[in-house]
């Protein structure tokens, strides 16, 4: 009677506007599967990040079938679960738990989503050189990815010099010495004249942050530009560099793989990630927020 | 995007054979909602009865708009409660729980849903002495539905003295004094002879417990029977009743009645009672446990 039947969730903070649900629950419909997606959002909750132990054995012992997990969770998951798939493991950081006979096991597929959306919306640029605006929970998924797409060389840009320090020595670690570097944003002037292309992974162009990460003159035609943001779809950044002639990624595709990875996860079945790449075309007009999630 | 979704679950003890997933889920998709009816096992989960004000908090907190509650936690859960309708409170048992902005209030809609089931299969019939067999959790809520219909006087009979002493107490104290009395099984004789009708709410004739709950010759054509237990939906005592020239009231109009009082409490939607006693029908076919749940 409750064959092919899904429950899932999201943990994270302010999630509220959460595309998750519709683009999951979307894909299932029209799967035919009863699927339903909650939002667990330990603001609405008042409990603080530590809270996610807590909240994924319940959500285990309430028949969840998996969770994603997002901002500021991400990292604090790991302790309470039973086993990690390699890319979470390389990573450090967890953004999708799946429930197998009582175990709970972590997979990352924001590294995999970024990977498959940009080998879609971006196949065959140069990736010689390649500088990355922020060392977050975003950036440094994206930056595994980028170095496992076969980039020769990643520069981490971030305001934070320690967190793009940390992520640059985690890098090289994990692909091997002289892969990666770090550099304060007042460095991006050089940086972005020697690059092929940029990953953008900060807050930037989100509804709540307007604006250019950096000076529209430092974009060249030889750039292409890779954006995390996808609400809106459409950043400042990316309008500005497409009218330099820079080749253009929206965020929209690495929403959509990650959700589509996780999908595939949660129920072993295949979805098909051109039909949710209409649905966040059409989701992500509506603001609100939007990095991850 | 996640309007007209629910979430609900059952929590209990050995329910993995409940009907109540497929009666729900049912109604809920002819009304175009969407729906998911978790089954929460404290034996799966090897916790004791007493987990289930955990169990209620994370539904809670993980995004449930109710569960419902059977055996063995019926009682258990009222201490974990923010508030209690007037029939729970009456009863001291609680069978569903529905969460409205943070809090939980109780409700018990076996009462209700035996009433509508005994008021649509035999209405008419006399009500003025009426013996009950069985004083467990579901005899308790049948009996206070039977006073509510409007019977003169009740005889509660179990092979537990006590048990059935303190319930004809408590629907002395309820209903006023004189209402109830308690008897045991040797003087079943006696009783059915003169009783207008029988409502059986102990566990025999489920599939587990095969048989008659008395011997047949106390049978007789004046006696209206009223059966609790819903799977089979023929028992052996309905069977014989009937042969016997009994009019009868099999335990599925309850199981029906119960589930879509809850399921009004869920949604605020009104279900279609009709088309799910044709669904419990066609469920009740399959061999399984099933008082209550």
């Amino acid at each position: 009677m409750t064959m092919d039947t899904y429950l899932v969730g999201l943990i994270g903070s302010g999630i509220g506007p959460s595309l998750s649900p519709a683009l999951h629950e979307r894909e299932a419909d029209r799967q035919g599967l009863r699927y339903l997606y909650r939002l667990i959002d330990i603001d609405v909750l008042g409990v603080g990040p530590e809270a996610v132990g807590d909240l994924v054995r319940a959500a285990r012992d309430l028949g969840f079938d998996g969770l994603n997990i997002t901002h500021p969770c991400k990292q604090l998951v790991i302790d309470h679960l039973d086993e990690l798939a390699p890319q979470a493991a390389a990573l450090g950081a967890v953004n999708t738990v799946v429930f197998e006979g009582g175990r709970a096991i972590g997979h990352n597929t924001d590294v995999t989503g970024f990977a498959a959306s940009f080998a879609r919306g971006l196949p065959d640029v140069p990736l010689e050189r390649v500088v990355q605006l922020g060392a977050g929970g975003a950036g440094a998924a994206v930056a595994h990815a980028v170095l496992t797409l076969g980039t020769g060389h990643v520069t981490v840009v971030d305001a934070m010099p320690d967190r793009a320090a940390d992520l640059a020595a985690a890098l090289n670690r994990h692909f091997g010495a002289g892969r990666a570097a770090a550099a304060t944003p007042d460095a991006l002037g050089g940086l972005l004249g020697l690059a092929d292309g940029v990953v953008h992974a900060t807050p930037t162009g989100m509804a709540a942050h307007p604006g250019l990460p950096f000076p529209a003159e430092l974009l060249h035609p030889g750039l292409w530009v890779a954006e995390v943001v996808y609400r809106p779809l459409e950043t400042e950044l990316l309008r500005t560099a497409r009218a330099v002639g820079c080749a253009t990624l929206d965020g929209g595709g690495m929403a959509v793989f990650q959700a589509a990875d996780a999908f595939r996860l949660f129920t072993g079945r295949e979805p098909d990630a051109v039909r949710m790449l209409a649905d966040i075309a059409e989701l992500a007009g509506v603001p609100g927020a939007g990095v991850g999630g």
